[in-house]
């Protein structure tokens, strides 16, 4: 297993193959979080419904005076402090979000704006960097965009930073209302990767066009959702990929399981695109059941709980949005067999995920920090599959190894302390601020240092959207 | 010259180097569009403000039945077709623009549903892509990611995609109404460079937060402007951004000009973004004053137009915008030294900008297109710099060659072709169609084969926004 990333055969010569990957990480979300279980029985619905039928306990929320730009320079300056990165080691700096705050300019602007307040003006004058969007797909693909740039040898300096950033907002009452969130992941790229270095080939994608899943029309500001076929589409794209993540690992030769195995049963850990639990054990469940139809194995599935109903006549997403295939995978998703390798492979990733709620493009690398902070076995030499997946709709695969020594970096991380130091706010308090009824400078500022939202420029002034920001105390 | 690109030794050991970089190029503009010299008489303007003080003679905008998404389809579909790619051979789809159609979805699954209309159903579902901004300057920046893909070998199909497409659009009787524009341009990149091959290294960037220059806020479909800080910008930006090519260049020894000589003197054609003619007469006015004014040759330019105004306690920024500077450059813009090396070194890739207009993200390769068909030198061995620019403020420098042999491909080029067979619309028709008093359906439809708008669903129901496509007979 180690020994096929010395060498990277396909260049043409035996040459030391770079170690491409994360070298550090900071995920922040805001101090503030609305208690789903409160929130469920001020709408008249069982707390179970929410903090168990959907899966998300608790999330956070800006408070008014922090923003998705913000939030993303408070990541991006944490990270850097904690692993004493200068600015002039960095050759550029991305921001993957959903969450744009402009038509035309780029979040990165107004981040790199906020650094240069503390690292002086023009300390990143040199990077190149843009805004990227694909709903919540985005952070993977950056993660991967990035990564080619060390393999190339064409990175100028020694680091790169993703700045992965989301606000998840729905509107009061609605049935999105329970899986909002926010957070910002800062990622530091490089060639000697510490904390998840990239598996290059051992990649699956599925792209397939998709309107009605999930928008965000221009001119609205929440997004419109259709449930069962945003649902759907997940299962659907998320096992076109496992299929083309497959067929390249088999022809690079990197698994090759034996005919009672799925190629499944390799993979140490996976980190499943959250917007909240249930659609992961979903997802998850959808292709064990996809895997293990044809092994031995699947006989005592169905001791258990029965033959997989027909599909006669119906493709994936018709299947997958079904009620006898959605009752079918309910069963499934209780048995002794799924439930035992679902909390071996995905279990440690999902306990920050449940307290921060759904942060788009960010929830993958939560999902990252959660694995590395909470697993409770040695990491290192395990691979982990990231299994992204944005709206409209596209999957991608990606297998990565953790590097021997992980643990050095990994324990800087700081996201599950931030998680248990945040504090409760009232429904009451949190309709104002989703109202937006509290303005920025009222908002009272007590937590470690973080860069602030101070004002944004009135509508048919020349400020318009203009947002002045500053480092709190 | 040639030899460096042979081998590339900071890999370690003596690789071929990829040719990475442009295969082919299909750019697609309109086929209507507004006479600058007509919209000064209805403005009450004279005629020449517009066409030789702005520098735009007609620009390009859409007809109601197409848009940003449409465009990109035709454009890729046009390339493919031209060139003989089939969708099998792709692996990764990306559109840069700052025309974004909805907030979360990405361009890029329309267009991959409108290609898939043709090449069949899930015949592109195994591509990676997404969405890119950064006001003007994201197709240069995707350029360069697409490129370490390829340089990388992490490209698991023989071609990359990407598709850049824009519309600039301002208020009628607006100061920025003749700056308008439409194109969308569809790169076929790869490791077999028969376009323009990435000089991996040869790159400068500058990047400075600014938000005042060009901006729209959430909610906006039309962009607000200030003019002259954003003209200061780029200026600066661009000289930042040069410097910074200027030093990378050093320290690979490419390039070693003697005492009298500037860089500049070795570089056989540079293109600029292309805002519109007058800009780039600004901007490369400003850089050479800035690399002239040392050399032996800046007293024949003295004796001309006389001695620089004194900078003495400006910045860049403000010296750009004082008055004393922009009548020094006018008049040094008039100088016959200043003529003579713009019109070699940039003329040829100016003729088709000046018909389409401004086109944001695909400016720079509408310049690109026209060098190619436009200019009179076999151009085989010259390198080329791409100038980028984005609002926010960024700038991207980057040196290219023209392969051997790159007349095969340049003859299927088709723009300047197109601009001649377009349709001037009346200023009448053109008001209308601006205020979109025309329906997509009540538009008529003859020209070549292109994806056509057919819908856009209504506001407030379950289809807001979904927009439906079809390939026009």
């Amino acid at each position: 297993m180690k020994n096929r990333l010395i060498v990277d055969r396909r260049r043409g010569c035996d040459l030391p193959m770079a170690r491409v990957g994360i070298e550090a990480l900071y995920v922040y979300s805001p101090n503030i979080y609305v208690d789903n279980a409160e929130l469920a029985v001020a709408r008249g619905k069982d707390p179970k419904h929410f903090t168990e039928g959907v899966g998300i306990k608790a999330f956070s929320i800006p408070p008014p005076n922090e923003d998705q730009a913000s939030m993303a320079a408070t990541a991006a300056y944490r990270l850097m402090e904690r692993n004493s990165i200068s600015p002039r080691d960095v050759f550029r700096v991305d921001t993957p979000t959903e969450s744009g705050l402009d038509g035309s300019r780029a979040l990165v602007s107004d981040v790199v704006g906020m650094l240069e307040q503390v690292y002086g003006r023009g300390s990143l004058s040199h990077v190149l960097g843009y805004e990227q969007k694909f709903a919540c797909v985005s952070g993977m693909e950056r993660y991967l965009d990035t990564g080619a740039w060390f393999a190339a040898n064409w990175n100028t300096r020694r680091y790169a930073l993703i700045l992965a950033t989301d606000v998840a907002r729905y509107n009061l009452n609605s049935s999105e209302e329970p899986t909002q969130g926010a957070a910002a992941a800062a990622l530091l790229v490089g060639g000697d990767a510490k904390l998840l270095q990239i598996l290059p080939g051992a990649l699956g994608s599925a792209l397939r066009h998709e309107k009605g899943d999930f928008k965000k029309p221009s001119g609205r500001t929440v997004a419109l959702v259709d449930g069962a076929l945003s649902y759907a589409s997940y299962l659907s794209e998320m096992k076109e990929a496992w299929l083309n993540f497959q067929s390249s690992v088999s022809q690079m030769g990197l698994i090759k399981p034996k005919a009672d195995q799925s190629m499944l049963d390799y993979i140490d850990r996976a980190i499943y695109h959250n917007p909240h639990k249930k659609m992961v054990i979903s997802a998850y469940a959808s292709l064990l059941i996809h895997e293990w139809r044809s092994l031995p194995r699947w006989k005592q599935v169905e001791d258990e709980i029965g033959p997989e109903p027909s599909r006669a006549g119906m493709d994936d997403l018709t299947y997958y949005m079904s009620d006898s295939y959605r009752d079918y995978r309910r069963k499934f998703m209780k048995s002794q067999y799924f439930t035992k390798d679902f909390e071996s492979r995905i279990g440690s990733s999902l306990l920050a995920p449940e307290l921060v709620g759904n942060s788009y493009s960010v929830s993958v690398f939560v999902g990252l920090d959660s694995l590395l902070e909470n697993d409770k076995e040695d990491l290192a030499g395990k691979n982990v599959v990231l299994c992204g997946y944005g709206s409209g709709s596209h999957a991608i695969i990606q297998e990565n190894v953790i590097p021997e020594g992980y643990r050095d970096v990994a324990k800087k991380l700081d996201l599950m302390g931030l998680l248990g130091s945040r504090r409760k706010v009232t429904i009451d308090e949190y309709e104002r601020i989703h109202r937006g009824e509290i303005s920025p400078n009222s908002w009272d500022v007590k937590s470690e240092t973080r860069f602030l939202l101070r004002s944004v420029g009135e509508l048919e002034t020349p400020s318009e959207g203009d947002r002045q920001y500053t480092l709190s105390e």
